[in-house]
């Protein structure tokens, strides 16, 4: 072991003593990684809690009972796992509740259910709702151009999906803009790119000195029925009745564990997930999948004794769907230290078939992990997928991490085949059926290997400028 | 023209007079056909007015206003179309009210809504809800076997779909099933083969002499949620509620219109689809688009001078999801002239991509037409569907015909490239941005073709023995 520790610290590999001409940067990692891919590939421990947690306590809303409950399960489960430092981080968030809501086409004929979903942070109707004729309009250009139209109406944001940073401003600015022309409310066609009458949810802002007007999703087929009716000359009306609330802050908490380090506990290899999620469905690949995956990896590290130089710590954040309050509690919590991680990774697009990770730090970073753990994840990840090339490329990152990167840790993001994401991603659809057991160990995996390399390897990442992400 | 017609009757066709040898049964109906191929492509005539009934009445079931508003809507267009024997007939229909309802998940960590639809014929919960431990089964002969533990339970029937006919079976007869085993209410997974947390209703039966017990449909994902809590061991539990009411029978119609014989008045060949719907979605594919094709290929033969022999008649049947009395007025309203219709042909499948037509009927009767249509049929269907061979196959048919084939009427049903019908059937998501407009163009071409050269050969079809549906 001595003579094998001395040969990995001068690049050479105890395992393949002979290649002195072009030392493989891989290779004194290669035996532990060979045992993680062992066991990650042997059972369906991580499929199994990422089933368990979702289907007993169901969706995870910032403020709920169902998010503490499972935070309380998980966090006795991490102890029993024999992981160190488990701990509950407090963090305030904010407290959303839905309440009944419903949105009723008025036709001359009868009167007809849009399904929908009320939008996150939204205000109430009247508990009798607002009845109004609708504008409906394509771009917030659009709605400029007719703003005339718009005063008394409820706006309709039929905006098709191209990608969800582009489609996602009128779920999030879209009551901003409608109010500020004076409508009485707010509907988005769904932002997904297809659906079978599937509602999403999400978070929505208001503008400073503008009217809260109530914002809800449509279906896909819904905006498209409004749609048409105005297209022929007529003006649909919407009933539309939200019974939503914003409570008092409550206190929720960020779950930590960790793998402390053997040569250098004090720095720091971060990962992890958002453990809240919308309050429909089950948050499965938004994001309980994430969390479970990199808590599997540490698990397992732990599992197979393998202490690395620097401390492995997950941390399965709260709040990110509705306010980052755990991202930030997290972040505080470090103060100085942020400058002794090595670097942070999250999970947080989807856990479908992995593929690899993005990557964003100081110049040569990628280079250096990419040369020490690519070689090591041959047969992990799917190498022909519509996500991209295989591997560590250019690019990651997550919301929760964000404040770490802004402060120059290089962040990681867990790359997936995950085409169809954003057809589930915060809807009732998002649930435990939609999983591949295969594609969460392979995840776990790559994952527990990249962060034993990084968590072992001698070089230090290199730091980035600030606001890298 | 006059020796062209005189070429035609000798089965020599004016377009190849060199064709001495063979002659082609198809040329007499060569050039009509040709024009009725130019006219349906030339414009989106049938597919605007789906989308117009569609996005005006909305769903149309049996008893409701929008089924009457859309049949004196379309009964005025007919007139206006200037068809012949334009008129309602009437016929009594079931009439039942969904009513408020939801069903709820009773977890230990709080309550979570299941998306959910009640089958049509239901009875309401109290209005508290039925609140019970559900236990799970996934076939009638495990109910059996575990009935015992049925009493005072909500029985589930989570039965992944195969066929449409296998599975339907637990939503028709599962409320009777569980009821006999002391169930206090049932539930089955939704009868489609994939889902986004989409329910799908449709009819269901109760048994004589069995109590009648509240039964609806959970989404795929609901189901599986409740299967695999009882699965490790636990009972869900549930809170179903609904408000669904059966009101007194209503007077409804059916949409009929003509273009009358020319020769042979009295010999009918008959067409249609059933213009109510379930109330959910825009019942487009299930039925509105099958009604409006067949409409639209007599409006084409009207429009293009086309009178044939015989007396084409088009039926928009009412009530056939939940009663089949407007395909029972119809068949009582024939009496004995049943023995002069010449063939009955139903659209009530979906309507994709036509593949060509489903034939039952009398020995030779398949032959006799296919031979005269198929070749008319060239560049209009789909010829490597999954749907099967493109042309008029064996076995065809429909319910709103069935009780004329039962007394020999040869009975056709139009093909399509349908794999997708169950994804929609019965859900909210049947809607008209599921209709592609190239399908609706090319399904009313080849639909008028048949029933033009069925209504213009001189020879009659042979009808079957009685029951050849
Ligand atoms: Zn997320
Ligand atoms: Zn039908």
């Amino acid at each position: 072991m001595r003579l094998a520790a001395l040969l990995a610290l001068v690049g050479l590999s105890a395992l393949a003593p002979g290649a002195h001409a072009q030392p493989d940067p891989s290779a004194p990692y290669a035996e532990a990684a060979a045992r993680i891919t062992e066991a990650a590939l042997a059972d369906s421990a991580a499929y199994d809690r990422v089933a368990h947690i979702a289907t007993t306590f169901g969706p995870r809303l910032s403020g709920s009972d169902a998010l503490e409950a499972a935070l309380d399960w998980i966090l006795d489960a991490m102890r029993a796992d024999g992981l160190e430092g488990v701990r509950g981080q407090p963090a305030l968030v904010p407290t959303w509740v839905r309440g009944e809501e419903s949105a009723t086409l008025v036709t001359p004929h009868g009167e007809f259910d849009l399904p929908m979903l009320g939008l996150g942070g939204s205000v109430a109707t009247p508990p009798e709702g607002i009845e109004a004729e609708v504008l409906v309009v394509t771009s917030f250009e659009e709605l400029t151009e007719r703003a005339d139209e718009a005063a008394g109406r409820i706006v309709l944001f039929d905006v098709p999906f191209t990608t969800y940073g582009q489609t996602v401003q009128y779920r999030t600015a879209g009551a901003a803009a409608a109010a500020e022309a004076g409508a009485v409310a707010s509907l988005v066609r769904s932002v997904g790119p297809s659906g079978l009458s599937t509602p999403h949810t999400g978070t929505m802002r208001y503008g400073e000195g503008i009217p809260e007007i109530p914002h809800a999703a449509l279906t896909i087929e819904g905006a498209e029925w409004l749609h048409r009716i105005q297209a022929r000359g007529e003006r649909p009306v919407v009933r539309l009745t939200m019974g939503a609330e914003t409570r008092a802050d409550r206190m929720s908490r960020n779950a930590i564990a960790q793998v402390t380090g053997r040569e250098s506990p004090d720095e720091l290899v971060i990962l992890g997930g958002h453990i809240d999620s919308w309050d429909v469905g089950q948050g499965v690949h938004d994001d309980l999948a994430g969390c479970v995956v990199t808590w599997e990896a540490v698990r397992l590290l732990h599992d197979l004794g393998l202490r690395p130089r620097r401390t492995v710590q997950v941390a399965l954040w709260t709040n990110e769907e509705n306010g980052l309050r755990g991202a930030q509690a997290f972040r505080d919590s470090l103060g100085d230290r942020v400058s002794h991680i090595q670097l942070a990774l999250e999970s947080d697009s989807g856990l479908f078939d992995p593929v690899g990770f993005g990557y964003s730090g100081g110049e040569g970073g990628r280079e250096l992990l990419a040369a020490r753990v690519e070689p090591l994840l041959e047969g992990l990840l799917k190498t022909d997928a519509d996500a991209g090339p295989a591997g560590i490329t250019e690019g990651g990152g997550g919301a929760d991490i964000g404040p770490m990167m802004r402060d120059g840790v290089p962040g990681l993001s867990l790359r997936t085949d995950n085409g169809d994401y954003f057809v589930y991603h915060h809807t009732p659809a998002d649930t435990i059926d939609k999983l591949d057991p295969a594609h969460v160990q392979r995840a776990v995996a790559a994952t527990a290997i990249l962060i034993y390399v990084a968590a072992e390897m001698p070089e230090r990442l290199p730091h980035g400028t600030s606001a890298s992400n």
